[in-house]
């Protein structure tokens, strides 16, 4: 029997002007990225970075929440003036911005009701009709609405919190890859690597990355397929065309 | 006399599966934001991380270029079968997608006749009227054009192209920044912080981004603006509240 491949997808949508302004590193689209193809069977086909603008939020929203199946935005969630995330996710799907009861619970008694001021509250208000996304790092939950998870910015608090997102995904299937480390040049084998492309292209993702180590230039084969049969097939074409092209392999 | 600021733009097009499938880091982003901010005054605005499909390249291109003063695109310009920054920037402007004579000449004689095979030969073809970005690393050009930048996805090949990106921008107003860190929670300042925010906000733009560092958690305070007095006016406003709030400062 064919086990029926099932595609699922998202896009992540990076809310932060330090990231466009280069002061940050983004890390959050790798870690992301590689929890949804290997936890979720979800393949992330766009990634967006945008300022802290609501104008630019709303229309990011509405646009990529229709496109894919999920979107997951990081940044914003905080207690300062430039976190505009929930409030500008509540205008794009026209709900109440307000106080979620069990974030408010979660975080009173995180803080303490003395500690618990105005800029702790505004952590517990989010879209009407948001489901949590627990936090076990620093208490203040992130959101799901509709088809959109909102993370916080900070990698670790968000990479202790992906787990919890779980819960709230339909999985696709699993993504395969194989990667074949080669001492050559792109250029070396571009033409054949092109034929072999052709014919499993809609089977396949074959990529062609340049790398430089152990002092030399190296190309790295990547395939990638919902098909272990398929790859496996890429991959007897291209131990092939390494023999008749007496190439030196790093790892196979 | 008062300076006229002058606000220029950029988005950058990042172009690669890898970067998606949370293979490969993107260094990119932070290095060209870094450069158009300090050499060009150029701001990024929006970026975006797409696959290596001819449909979306091209209307990623037509959305950005019309949007945007530039748009830098890294990725998809080698020799091999995933490679299709070129044409697809030339379907999208509906021009030839050709050999540049220039950057023909200039890879023949980086390789010499004999191995400049049809791989080699494609990383010569552009976009007809393209004018070229010099390559001191590897040879083989970016181009421009229009107002799209098209560089290699390689970080250290794009690193030593960037400079040659200047003569082709124009120069926007310099943009200053000043950070200070604090030791203190976000929402211990984010009411007063609000308050100062709404004051500057058409002048000066304020994050707020926690840290953790020496083992203690912290804030930097991040002030951006064309005018350096308005920063100037910013910081001695929250001198006064870190005063009055007795919190200590790593550096100011």
């Amino acid at each position: 029997m064919k086990k029926k491949i099932k595609k699922v997808n998202a896009a992540i949508l990076i809310i932060g002007n330090e990231i466009l302004s280069g002061r940050t590193q983004d890390k959050n689209t790798l870690f992301i990225s590689n929890w949804l193809n290997l936890k979720c069977g979800i393949t992330v086909d766009e990634v967006r970075i945008i300022p802290d603008k609501e104008k630019t939020i709303v229309e990011n929203i509405l646009h990529l929440s229709k496109k894919f199946n999920y979107v997951f935005t990081t940044g914003g969630i905080g207690p300062t003036h430039d976190d505009i995330t929930a409030q500008s996710i509540s205008k794009a799907f026209k709900v109440k911005y307000e106080h979620h009861k069990e974030a408010y619970m979660i975080l009173e008694k995180y803080y303490g009701k003395k500690k618990f001021n105005d800029g702790r509250k505004k952590m517990a208000k989010m879209p009407k009709g948001s489901k949590l996304i627990y936090n076990p790092s620093s208490a203040a939950p992130g959101f799901m609405i509709k088809n959109v998870l909102s993370l916080p910015g900070v990698p670790s608090i968000l990479d202790s919190m992906i787990e919890n997102c779980k819960r709230y995904l339909i999985k696709g299937s699993k993504v395969h890859s194989k990667t074949i480390n080669l001492f050559t040049v792109e250029s070396n084998i571009s033409k054949q690597l092109g034929l072999i492309h052709k014919k499993y292209k809609h089977f396949v993702d074959i990529g062609s990355y340049p790398f430089f180590r152990l002092g030399k230039i190296g190309v790295a084969i990547v395939m990638r397929s919902n098909s272990l049969s398929k790859i496996k097939k890429v991959n007897k074409e291209l131990i092939k065309l390494i023999e008749k092209k007496k190439i030196s392999v790093l790892n196979i």
